[in-house]
Parts: structure tokens; sequence; C-alpha cells
């Protein structure tokens, strides 16, 4: 049980990650039906070894208190790493709703009769092998490690040191559970410990196909600055329950709202309420001169230019006066992070070509940022937000481990007698072709 | 008219890269059908200036001949670098074609309705700045310029410095027309001329989005190492002519095979005709022991362990006697480059295992290699082909140079009625989605 902890003590890297490629190939062709069997396993496994991953767990938390009470560990933190019973039923849970989804794998994307007798299919597939950095809570393990095997990749993952012992066992008991139950390769998922670790992981292109960090801009360079923009043709009503919405409802959540811009001409009537309702809620607000104007009596403090490109995972929000739509895009183009930018107005012209031009992976219409998220896209799971423009962008959940290749199924077709002239490509697409996420 | 060839004249790569970015915001907001005017515009202008770009082909030919006869360039790079007025006729044909191809930009590539009056949209929007490197021939100049224009994206050309001239004058005719006819910005193309510019061009990831190297494995490290597998259930007849047409037909193109794996029950009917075959078109074969066995009267030479690792763009191939369809496919995870591999087999399950578990962009069924190409595949145009599995796999089109974007539309939505459970997500899907390339 302890084969891929004990293989990954010694931290051979490139070992592991041989070993995953290896894996992967296997799980690659496992087929749908027993790969959701695999995750019933697994979901079953944890239940069952619920009592070693509390042992585990409060291992790990009786360190950090002590590193709380040293003041080298934030209580926060600390308390992201605590998992209690229901946790690791909603662990089991949340594998099994992974198992429910439709099967990623073998999607037709496009087909494509290139002649008679001669037909293109762009499938989906796995990539192989994916590694996952992410922080402290170990509730993310089951959750990275069910969408992984869903879609047929191979997982590396590095948690942080905090969690290391309830990690251990979670990706013991899951691997366990793969190759007694399954007869699936237990190194599908291995687990690194370091830092140096994943320095080494990055080097290994060969092996790995794709390294995702997950997490906050603390931990790797990865800013989620999310902008709303209130027109001078919003309705204030809507625009004062989705800005607050944005802001108070999770302060923390990488979607909240971190900065508001306001068209001059709505800012005197729609700011003083704002920052009112605001500073009641406790939110510390820091504005432009013009918003130092309307609000310096209702405590607004003066905003710096880092706080126009600054995450606050906390109760502050920049407010910028704008002259007019470009001003703001302006303002999106040179401090947005691409992740999420939202518009508050009733002129549809002015929205549409705010969502056309505004290059983020995300652009609302009279919508909370909050709606960024994986689960609200309906993607069922979700393994962070990219706001890269390869690959995945915005959410990904599981067709985002997924690549596509083409197969090509002919009787004997040479390219010589097209080129000749004998033969001429048809190229008659189907429509039979499965929806992306 | 020399706007771009001055500027990159200085090779102030950060600057070019700058006011790239800034066009291609503008440009991604111009219609589908003012691009298509776009790209008649400059296909007009290529033809009006044809007697200007043969003067400027004519100076990269004359430096180009006297580096030939000092033994500094290959004749075979010569005569790629060559372009006569059929050829500029061509471009221009060319760029009209990819004009004449669906709009890439604003398809919906999903929509789900969250709720009621709450929807998603996944739209394809273009990538933003891509960066071209590529080789000596300057009709890729156009057709590389016709797929960005068509794709909203700028774009920054790196060419061979033996077709300098003709590239500057063929850019330069380019943004002319788009600033004169169109109302584009002239710097959604531009030119870089020497490697250090592709070195800076690297560093510069927050305003280049994307850099496709296009061309051989001496240019950057890119294998295309394409295989064949004829299986022992193969149709003989078929085998040979697949096999003929993947190396003999234009040995020269990145998809022609380099090593066919010949299933021993079958290579001793199969392989004395085929090598014969192949000796009269003048390729010179290499192979495995076994082979060398079977062949060696027919001139076939050993082959190394780097035989089977090596593109050949031209006459040679390796030849390798395997004892089963898994020892084929061990073969093709160590040396294979993940571009294009067939199977030639009359046994349905064997081809399926095959297809599932090989790992490369393209895995084909009784059909030639030489297959693997965009135009084949109906995409209109290829910019290349990507052994990459992240973003665009296989030849890439204009789909391969967008991206999506998710557009919400709602009427003031926050995501606190839905955690109160005042309101549940719906997610409608709708099947109204376009298909991908």
């Amino acid at each position: 049980m302890n084969q891929v902890a004990e293989a990954v003590g010694r931290t051979n890297v490139a070992e592991v990650a041989r070993r995953a490629k290896v894996a992967s190939r296997l799980l690659a062709i496992v087929p749908g039906e027993s790969r959701n069997a695999a995750l019933e396993a697994a979901a079953c496994a944890i239940e069952e070894h619920k009592a070693e991953i509390v042992i585990a767990n409060q291992r790990d938390c009786d360190d950090a208190i002590r590193a709380v009470e040293a003041g080298l560990m934030s209580r926060a933190l600390f308390e992201r790493l605590q998992i209690g019973e229901f946790g690791i039923a909603q662990m089991a849970a949340g594998v099994r709703e992974v198992a429910a989804l439709a099967d990623p794998l073998g999607r037709n994307l496009a087909v494509t009769e290139l002649d008679d007798g001669l037909t293109l299919y762009k499938e989906s597939c796995p990539i192989g092998v994916v590694g996952i950095v992410f922080e402290s809570r170990p509730e993310i393990v089951p959750q990275i490690a069910a969408l992984a095997l869903k879609s047929g990749n191979a997982v590396i993952l590095k948690g942080g040191t905090e969690a290391q012992q309830t990690n251990q066992i979670l990706v013991s008991i899951w691997s366990h559970a793969l190759t007694h139950f399954c007869d699936i390769p237990p190194d599908v998922i291995e687990l690194l410990y370091t830092r140096e670790d994943v320095d080494e992981m990055l080097s290994l292109t060969g092996e790995i196909d794709l390294i995702i960090p997950r997490g906050s801009q603390k931990f790797v360079h990865y800013i989620a600055e999310q902008s709303s923009i209130v027109d001078r043709s919003a309705d204030l009503y809507k625009a004062m329950n989705i800005a607050l919405d944005s802001k108070v409802q999770y302060p923390a959540a990488c979607n909240s709202m971190e900065t508001l811009l306001v068209h001059e001409e709505a800012a005197a009537l729609f700011l003083p309420e704002l920052i009112t309702r605001f500073r009641a809620a406790g939110v510390e607000v820091r504005g432009c001169l013009r918003t130092l104007n309307l609000g310096e009596a209702l405590g607004v403090e003066p905003a710096s230019e880092a706080d126009w490109e600054t995450e606050y995972p906390d109760l502050i929000i920049s407010i910028r006066i704008v002259a007019s739509m470009e001003e703001a895009i302006e303002h999106i183009d040179r401090y947005g992070s691409g992740h999420t930018e939202a518009i508050i107005t009733e002129d549809g012209e002015a929205a549409s070509h705010f969502m056309e031009r505004v290059d983020a992976a995300g652009v609302y219409h009279n919508v909370s940022t909050r709606f960024a998220d994986g689960f609200r896209y309906g993607f069922g799971a979700e393994l962070g937000i990219s706001t890269g423009k390869l690959h995945a962008r915005g959410p990904v959940g599981l067709e985002g481990l997924t690549t596509c290749k083409y197969k090509l199924i002919g009787n004997g077709q040479t390219v010589d007698s097209y080129i000749r002239g004998e033969r001429t490509f048809k190229h008659r697409k189907t429509s039979r072709v499965a929806q992306c996420e």
C-alpha cells in the first residue's frame, strides 16, 4: 500500500515521471465503464479508511498548530488544513459525482469524409501525464485524482508540506484501490513533496505533458484581478447588487472583484450609497482622486498605482471613475489579468462592444464575476481557472484534461492518386459531433 | 510603404511586439466581411506589384546563387527560394481561398443556459499576437499573413535571411494594402530578420501569445519521424502501394514515412518484393538484422540505432521486423515523434487497438501517412503540423489560431442567491454549436 509513498520518499522525480508515463499509456485504453468502476472503488476506499485519514490529518494539524503558535502559519491556512468525518464523506461524494459525468474520452469533435471510404475522425483522448501543484487543502487530492482518472490521465501531485501526511494517506488509499480492485497500475497517481521536486518536474518535458499550478498568487505568479464596469446606462439597482455580491459574498475567492470602474455620469448617484454599503459590510474602499472627492467623508482611502494591479483575497476594493467606456477598457488592457471582467449596462450595443473587445477568459454582462467557476458553468468539477489562451481557457474541467487525435480510416488510399488528379477530395462534414464544455 | 521594414530595421523587438499587441486588439473587433475585404485587397495588391516582387526575389536569388557556388547553400534550398510570375499568381489565389473559408471567429463552441435568463456562451476568438518562424520559401508569407488576418490575429514573421528582400516586399505590400484600402492598422503584420530577434521574441511573453516554428528539424528541434506497421493480417497489395506512396511520392515532405515495421509473419512474403521496388525507385534501404538476412542480396544496408529516430527528408527508409504488435507499439513509444503513425491490416480489432493505444496526432488505418496535411484534411490551408498536445494538435489551420472566451449574459444575477438556495442551476445544454475543424 505504501509503494508510491516509498518510491516518492526517494524522490527520484525522473523515475516517478517515467513510471507515470508508462502507466498513462495503459490507462489511456481503459474503457469508460472501468474508469467509473475504479472511481467507485476509490470512493468506497476513502469511506472505509476514514479513521486512518482522520489520524493522519490530526498529525498534520498538530504540527500546524505549533506553527501557528510560533507565528509561522496563518490561522486561515490552518483552518483549511483540517478535515473531519463530514469532509471525508464529501470527498467520497465528490468522487462519485465525477464518475457520473459523461465520458470525456473518445468523443467525436469532428467527422469529415475526405472521400468515399476515407473518413477522418477528430477524437478526444487523454493528454498523458499531468502535474498539479496545489496548496494545503487535502480535499483537493481526491478531486484532482478523480478528474485525472476520469479523463484517462496519470497525475503527479505536489501538495503543501503542511498537509503531507494527509495527502500521503489519501494517495496511498487511492492507488491501493485502483490496483487491488481494478487492475489499473498504481503509478497513475504519484505524490511529490518538495519545491525542488517541482523544479525537477518542470524540466521533464519528455515525460510530463502538462503542469497546472492551482492556488493563489502568493504561491505561483498568478494574479486574478477582476473588475466590473458600471456603465452610464447601468441599472443602478442591479449594479449595487452585483457589486456587493462580487466583493462581499466570499472575498477570498479568486473570482471576487478587485476593481470597480464607474462611468462619470453614474458616479454621483451610485457611488455614495455603494460606498456606504461597502463600509457597512466592513470593506476597505480605496479610490482615485475623483472617488475621494465623492466619498472622503465616507472613509475612502486614496488608491495607489499598485492597487490597480493587486488581487486582494480580502475585504478591500479599489474604485476608479472613468470618463468613457474606452478609458475603462484601457484600464483593463493595462491592469487586467485576463480572468473575468463584467459590465453592468442596459445598453446592449455597449455590452456587446465590451464583450468583443475585452481580452479575458470570461466577459460578463449584468452578472457578478463570482459566476466564474467550473461548477457554476456546469462542468461538474473544476481543476482551476486558466488565464492562459492556449489549451484550456477559463474554468478547467474534464475537457481541459483532454487533447485530440486524428484517426484516419481508409482502404488502401494513396496520396499519389489525388495529386495526379485521378481522385478528388470531397470533404463532407458530418454534423454528429459532441459539444464542448 | 516601408514603415514596417524601417521600424524592424531598427530591430527593437519589444517595440515591434508592443505595436503588434495594440494592433491585435483593434483587429479582434473587425467584422468577418471586413477581414475578407482586406484579404481581397491584399490579393489584388500582390498581383499589381508582381514586377516589384520578381525584382526583389531576383536580388535574393542572385545572392543565393553565389552562396550555392561557394558551397554555402544547397541547390534544393536555392530552388525553393525562386518565385516566378506563376508563383505570384498562386500566392494571390491562395489568399482568396482563405478569404472564402468560413469565419473562424465568433463561433459558438458551446451554449449552456445556467438558469432562466442566464446564458453562457463559449465563443471562438483570436489568440492575439502570433509569432511564426519559418524557412526560406517566400510564398509562405502571404499564406501565413492570410491565415492570421482571417483569424483576427496580429502576426510577427521571421523568415530565412536568404529570402529577406522577397519577404520584405511581400510584407510591405500586405500592410500597405490593409492601411490604404481597409483601415486596418499596418502593425498587424511585422517582419523580423535575425535569429537574435527570435530569441528576444521568446522572452516577450506579455506581448506575444504564441510562437509557432514551421520548418524542418534542422531549423528547430522538431523531428517528424513517421512509421507504418504492416501487420500479419495486412492485405499485402495495399501495404505495397501505401509503403511506396508514403516514401517515394514526395520524400522531402514532413509526413513521408521514415520507418517501416513489418510483422514477422508477413516479412518473408512482403519484404523482398517491397525492397526490390524501393531499390528500383532509388530508395536507400536500411534494415534490422532480420531484414538484412532477407534482403542483403537486394542491397539492404544495416540500420544503426540512430536510424530509428532520424527524419530523412530523402529517399532513405529503415525497416524492422517485429514479432508482435506490442513490439511495434513499443518501438513507436520509444522512437516516434507523435506526428503520424499508420497500420496496415485487415484485422479491425488490431487496427482499433493500435489507434487507441498509440499516442500521436494522427493514427491511420490502411492509409498512407502522406495524408497528414491541412489541405487534405479539409482545413483549406495549413500553418504547420503540431506534434504538441496542448492547444492545436496535428495540422494547424484557422482553428489553431483561435482560442475561446466565455460570455455570460444575465440580468443582474448574484451568486449569493444560488449559495443560499433561493435559486438552483439548470445547466441546459443547447445543441446549436459549431463543429471544430
